[in-house]
Formats: C-alpha cells, sequence, structure tokens
C-alpha cells in the first residue's frame, strides 16, 4: 500500500515533478512504459497527461519505477 | 489496498466517469485490454459494462491503468 | 486485501451469483480462466465447482476479473 | 494478506485437508504446479509434503488456486 | 504483508534453517531459484549468501516457495 | 507493505548501502535488473543513482531481490 505522507521523499519528489510539470517515464508491471506529465497523485493512482493531453489513471499497485525523461 | 475515500482524486475521477456514462480502456494485470462503461466502484471492485451489455466485475488489485476511449 | 463487507456491491453482487447458482467464468494473474458455479465467498477465496462436481479453492488475492457464463 | 480466522470456510476447509492428509494440487503466481499433502498452514504459509517426503514451504502470496488431486 | 510473530510454525521453520545454516532453495516471482543459507529473516527480506559468501537481500513479497536442497 | 522500522536487519542493511554509497544490483518485478547507488530508502520507493547521475524511483512493491555489485 502507497503511504500517503508528505514527509516521505517519496512523496515530496512527486510533488515537485507534478508541480514543475516534468515530463516523466513510467514503468509498470505488464512492461508498458508510459510518458507524460504527472497532474495530480494520491493513494491509489498517478494522473499522467500525455502528449496529445490524453488522461491515463495510472494505480499505485502497477508501478515498478518512475523517472525524468532523459 | 483501494483507499475508498471520495475526498481522493482518484475516486471523484472514476466517479465522474461513472455518472457520465464513459467509456473507457481498462489495461489488467494479465496485458487484457477491457472497454466498456463504468457502472459502479467500490473498495473491491469495478463493474464494467460492454457494449453487448455484458457485466465484468474487475478485481481493483489487478488493474494498471484507465483512461478515456480516445 | 478483498475488503469483505456486505454492504459493498461487489460482496452483494457475488452473494448473487452464489444464490443463482449462476455459471461464472474467472480470469486469474496467471491467465488461466476458470468455468464453474460460485459455491461459496470470503475474505481469502472464492469456491468454485465445475461441470465434473470438482472443487477448486481460488485465492482472492489472484483473481483479475468474473463475469456471468454468456 | 491472508485472513487466518478459524471461522472461515477457506480456512476450515484447508484444516480438513491437512486433517484428511489430502492430496492436493496448488497452482502459484509463477505457473508451477506443485503437488503433495498438506502438513500445515499459518497466515504465511502453506507447509506441502510430495511423494518423496520433501518439505516445501509456500508462501500465501504466491497462491492462485488449490484442488483435491483428482 | 508477512506476519512476524515467531509463534508461527512458518517463521520457526525458517528460524530452524537460519540456525542449522542449512542450504535452501528460493523461487521468486520473477521465476528466478536461488540458492543459498539463510543468514537472518524480518518483515520485509530473507538474506541469503551463496557458496560464493555474495549476500543477497530477498523481498518477502517476491518469494513463491522455500524448500531445503535436496 | 514494507515495514520501516529502523530496528529491522533490512532497513539497517540498506541504511549501510545507502551511507557507503555503495553500487548495487536490483531486481524488479518486470525482470528488468537496475544497476547503481542507493540514494535514499523510505516506505515506498528506493532512489537510485546511475553512472550518468540519473535518478529512478523504484516502488518498494516492485522489489524482488538486492545485492551489492560484485
Amino acid at each position: 500500500m502507497f503511504e500517503f505522507d508528505t514527509g516521505l521523499s517519496s512523496i515530496r519528489r512527486l510533488q515537485e515533478y507534478v508541480k514543475d510539470k516534468k515530463e516523466v517515464e513510467i514503468k509498470l508491471s505488464t512492461d508498458d512504459l508510459l510518458v507524460g506529465r504527472l497532474i495530480w497523485q494520491d493513494q491509489n493512482c498517478l494522473c499522467l497527461v500525455d502528449q496529445y493531453e490524453n488522461t491515463t489513471l495510472i494505480w499505485q499497485q502497477a508501478i515498478v519505477y518512475l523517472k525524468p525523461k532523459a
């Protein structure tokens, strides 16, 4: 379960990416690699918008890793 | 575990899709991609109805991502 | 974790299938698709009986989706 | 998380198989199918003994389904 | 979640393997099969040392089964 | 869920790797093998920096094993 405590480094780092509208790559448990900007995060999901302004709700439980797009 | 708190962005967004009878795509941990309208949601499941009015109960634990059908 | 609260739509829907001895298809995390009648459900498992009256205990954690046999 | 409450049908059914030294098949998340007799169960594991009296500790989290050997 | 209660058979059995420096095989969710001696265990991890004295931290969540090396 | 209790061997061992800026290999549930230095850890994530100083947030839930680079 994803611990949504704003004191945690993980939550703060994701909050920075949301604030900076950073483009990120997110690897999922099905091997999908999604690219886009983080719009918001909560215990259950990350909300990602891609280059065509399509919104995807990603379940926290399915995330493997996330990194800023090089 | 899926946190069913209506104050959360994720729950509110899904509730909008239910209200608007939006057609959505749901990617599952087995790589299945199901398409249909969200009828209801709770801690355990999403209920999806497809174009043939067939009902599918999807376990929250198996969801990877969800997005409105383009 | 599967929330076993009879006030939830998911639990009530499964309870209907048990009561009506409905034939269902259950997709599992290993891509197995099991077919049979739901005999009972609890937090941990669903109990399924197939056409040869063989009983299978299915762990809730491994369920992806469930739908009535068309 | 596997709820170890002896009032639950799932726990009682497994306890019967332990008592009766029933031979069972256990399907795991890696698609392995293990066969043997259930020796004991707890929140974390099932203990299985195969035909060569080798003991295997199976993590509950990895179990997909279990059924008596036909 | 792995219940770290020393009253449980699973924890006691693993503790025996640690005490006896038993060589074990551990099957993981990625189908990896690791072999080595159990050095310690806690809620989060098992610590395994292989024949070259290399240490591996194995996340409990990724364990499928464990058995003494035949 | 990853128990973030600094009394645990697992947390202490990871803290050592962070302090010593140790190069580690991390196997993920998607079979990815990431290599780099651990910068920090919390309940939700490990933060890894690779040889090109790129940062990756790894979800705890997706970790299979971790070992110091030989």
